[in-house]
């Protein structure tokens, strides 16, 4: 393992050039952060989730986020339609696995995803990452509880097996395509805190894989930017929602030098 | 009538260890403020509406908080799941029963759960309370207006009739189990002038009944908690937004000697 | 065209006095701003879009507002009895074409809603009017796209064909009956840098249009308000979250004075 720094800014800079399109199917608790965190990063949101219209507008996107936070069947089948559509295109379809664990019915549907259609980008805490990798963990609720194996090892084989870059969430992150992983050591207790960061976490990483094709490379700089917002934001936090509303705030007036500085990667 | 001092802090610190798993099945407007609060007390929260999952979820949980702010048949049908599933395993069921008396479909679906699951904390304002108690009022909207009739006897003749908690909240905050009432005169006027106060609460009562058996004493000492910490807020505000947002910090930094200082209640 | 200075406080006063209660349905991402905003105004939100009640819950109503930003199918059939009881009780009913032009479905939509019931106020950016219009532009998402034909002509003429009043928002705002025309001049650059403020400003005409029957007058004062509160927010914000929260506590308090010395509005 070896320490490194990484040009996350470089694709701030394009996200807030490009303006890319980040198209969501994301559940009802966390919606409104999902589609700020994008806006404030210089990007489009849009979340349309009528099975008429998820594919057509797919096809308007530059990056597919599906969160089953909030899943319904009829809500997965939309989902399907929308990312068959973005695997036609070619954009990146990020999945994040929330609550996986908790439920079969979650399971299940995780499963169907994965089966059914092309996920460039499977994200989730650590236990929800072991959980689809197969391991038997039982989610609480939508909260990470401890995962006692290699995780990073976990998230490889993952990796392989389903031919996606996995994003594995948690006190260190985990990004790893299978043959090059990095560990994020930035972010901030209070990110646990406050309820809705790893959703807008996996749709900070879906904004960045609409610029930038090493997927890896998408994440793992996403990542960076959201927690060193996180950390710079928590100095001036009195609370888990002052916190919040300094996150937005810090994200969007991010520099490079500021990135460069606070990062703590490490390459494996 | 006689002012008395509840130890609320005992919950609130029981819930920061324990970290209950709160279940919701809540209406689209203020559900992320519903799990917000919850993660804020130190618990977690978790919103799960699919019927093939949301009984599965509740037996995960430690409480159940159901309202029904934006219903749809097919949700009140999901909520019966989950309550029948709560019911089974022995842990509290809330229902905030907002917006009811604005229409008919409302009350009948009140009516349909008070029915068919076991409803243990029945939470609204008191147009709403008095109009679950069969009295002749009209909600507008899903804010409160004036009952005239003396609102404590209403609560207590619920409270036994539906074998349930009953919690009616106002400028002053009646709960009662029929056997002992307690009167809330903690809170703040800004509490009325930002929107999800109301499901806040019953979401707050939903956590602090997932540790105490005494659901009058939990709810009690939820809603202290929260008005005190609406009180402290109100203070800093320079509105309602900015009131809101230090309603949360102000929760979570709550403590002891804080609660039992501010709080202002009395015993019948 | 002409620099004029209009009475928007006399409705705002009005608005505070008789608490309108305006009914809702919207979308998933902005619900809670919508109704935090007719809130902080001093009216009453309601969100309700079961067809068993949506049209009983309109009869209650003093205005109504549709918003299509997440639309179903099922969604739009309950807007359809939502406003066919607002037609008929004669309370006005706003329509925002949110991301219309992204997808056929929108489109037909809209289309069904301008034809199958009366649309009184047609909310849109200026691509979204400029596509209800029948000019062949192409909305990104749900954010506007640039019009390169006179927006003014456009409007006129789709205020003309649908009998309804015309509010066409962007750099500046244009609100038109057919007969008469207001430009709104207000307003600040990180409303564009927040997700929802286009479904709040909707939500805003349709309190002010609950309480004026000269509805272009209606809609222009409720721009004005919320575009002054912006800018005043704008100067104490430190990035888009921020500013979003000194924007409702800034309309919560704004005066007379304020809306009368800072406003720049235009007749033609």
């Amino acid at each position: 393992m070896s320490k490194i720094k990484i040009d996350a800014f470089s694709l701030l800079e394009k996200i807030r050039k490009q303006k890319p399109l980040a198209h969501h199917l994301t559940n009802w608790v966390t919606i409104y952060d999902c589609a700020n965190i994008v806006k404030v990063l210089g990007a489009s949101p849009v979340m349309a989730h009528a099975p008429q219209e998820a594919g057509e507008m797919a096809r308007l996107a530059h990056s597919l986020v599906l969160n089953i936070g909030t899943l319904t069947a009829d809500f997965v089948e939309a989902m399907k339609i929308a990312a068959a559509s973005a695997n036609q295109k070619g954009i990146p379809v990020v999945l994040d696995v929330c609550g996986c664990g908790a439920t079969s019915f979650r399971d299940a549907k995780v499963s169907q995803l994965l089966g059914e259609v092309k996920i460039d980008i499977i994200k989730g805490n650590v236990s929800e990452i072991a959980r689809v990798a197969g391991e038997n963990v039982k989610t609480k609720g939508v909260d990470a509880s401890m995962v006692e194996k290699n995780m990073i090892e976990i998230a490889r084989i993952l990796s392989t097996k389903r031919k996606a870059t996995v994003v594995a969430t948690g006190k260190e992150d985990i990004v790893t395509d299978g043959v090059k992983t990095y560990i994020v050591k930035n972010g901030h207790q209070l990110l646990t805190r406050v309820v809705g960061t790893g959703c807008m976490a996996a749709s900070v990483i879906g904004t960045f894989s609409a610029v930038e094709e090493d997927l890896a490379f998408a994440a793992t700089s996403g990542l960076l930017c959201f927690e060193i917002a996180a950390q710079i934001a928590a100095k001036k936090a009195s609370g888990p929602a002052s916190f919040k509303e300094k996150l937005f705030d810090c994200l969007f007036k991010l520099d490079k030098k500021t990135i460069f500085s606070m990062q703590r990667v490490e390459k494996v």
